[in-house]
């Protein structure tokens, strides 16, 4: 591997800002509102299509041949370097009015991300990994990002976004069964869950279903904040799927023995 | 009625200052959590208590023959008018750094609260209400507080703290009846959902069992704002209860309607 690993921060952080520019005037106001799904509600914002389309012209500035994934305009390019968009994750959130989503750029190599950053701006906070290094930003603040370090599931806290995500009786079984073993639930953080686990507030979040673009910029932060984090089967998660995250490997470990006896 | 609202709206801005000076230097620290309950899993932390006793303090100083109802504290004094304090509303969201916790102080008369602030010092936003007036304060913007004005139930979107509070099959049949109607839920939002409620974000909350200090801060914010709030059988809410409330009265008698049906 021979890229430019500071040139990939300044450009997830340019990307992220760019996004902002975006996301963040349309916030809290009526903007209109689609629905992409025939049946259900998903819904699609202003913010999340002009936030991706302005995410890709940064990338593409800097590094105009690498492959990108986005959740609204698709799949383009073929390169070992992929960077993987979600410009609005919590959409839900965002249309709601509530600070808890946030715009995840991620990037891997030969299907694993190795780098990524997630920022919520309407509250100022960025956090950043690459290899060797996980930050948190706000405002003129930046530390590292530690996870609890917790490695039991009895004192552990657990967030999901909806227990609806669980959606079968099996599904709904192994969450259940992993509610019963930890000691605190939250539900309702999309993306911002995971920012918060690598910072040490929580221990775990699990969640099913998820695209490449719902975890990839994740992964990184989470694995350079000493956190640990797999698909339900033990592989990597880049890709998406069926998903824990953990303060620590022992508590993943613990965590998926749970959700699989389930 | 011959009380100083300014003085009142002061008091609600310079108590809900203090206590975060109190809890903004412990949230996102490894402070220590106590378990008030003997079973469950109740945490009461350090930044609670000390906030409610910086709250007392301020409201001491400027009224000092008002009755004061605090979470932590208890009943003091004896007067038409109360001050009822939830030093820190969400203390699950507080412990596990989700910034959706927040500083609820009402100013009740005779039984019914008629002003209110709702702080959340870390994004460092105010929701504040006393007659006539219901404004939303972050650094330098001020703005009036307005409801949705939505008067339906199926565009609507509705917050719940989380479906586990609706804790029989009878509770939760009445959750489940709101959601069937409705557009969008969203979970985790304690206090700050009714705030967002107030400021034309979200249309409908609805929780069980609240206690005075709950949600007392709340009525005046919803109702200064246009929206309507009430106990499930209509009762007046600022005693806790199960309560919802909506961003206009046709609303709230639809939501009404559809929980005392379920």
């Amino acid at each position: 591997m021979t890229i430019d690993l500071a040139k990939v921060e300044a450009t997830l952080l340019a990307a992220a800002d760019a996004a902002a520019g975006k996301t963040l005037p349309l916030f809290r106001t009526n903007l209109g509102v689609d629905n992409k799904l025939a049946a259900g509600f998903d819904p699609v914002t202003e913010a999340d299509r002009s936030a991706e389309t302005a995410i890709r012209a940064v990338i593409g500035e800097n590094f105009p041949d690498h492959a990108i994934i986005g959740e609204e305009w698709g799949n383009s390019g073929d390169s070992e370097y992929t960077w993987i968009i979600d410009p609005v994750d919590g959409t839900r959130a965002f249309i709601t009015g509530v600070p808890v989503w946030g715009t995840l750029i991620g990037f891997a190599h030969n299907g694993v991300a190795i780098a990524g950053v997630m920022a919520q701006p309407f509250i100022g906070e960025t956090f950043l990994a690459s290899p060797g290094s996980a930050t948190y930003h706000r405002n003129s603040l930046t530390r590292p990002l530690r996870t609890s370090g917790q490695t039991e599931l009895a004192p552990s806290s657990v967030f999901t976004t909806t227990p609806s995500l669980f959606s079968s009786p099996e599904l709904m079984a192994k969450w259940k069964a992993l509610e019963a073993a930890t000691q605190l639930q939250r539900f309702g953080l999309d993306c911002y869950g995971y920012a918060l686990l690598a910072a040490g507030h929580a221990d775990i979040v699990i969640e099913p279903f998820l695209n490449t673009y719902d975890i990839a910029a994740l992964v990184p932060i989470i694995r350079q904040a000493g956190g640990a984090i797999a698909c339900w089967d033990g592989s990597e998660p880049t890709g998406g799927g069926n998903v824990v995250a953990a303060a620590t490997p022992a508590l993943l470990e613990k965590a998926l023995a749970v959700v699989n006896a389930a």
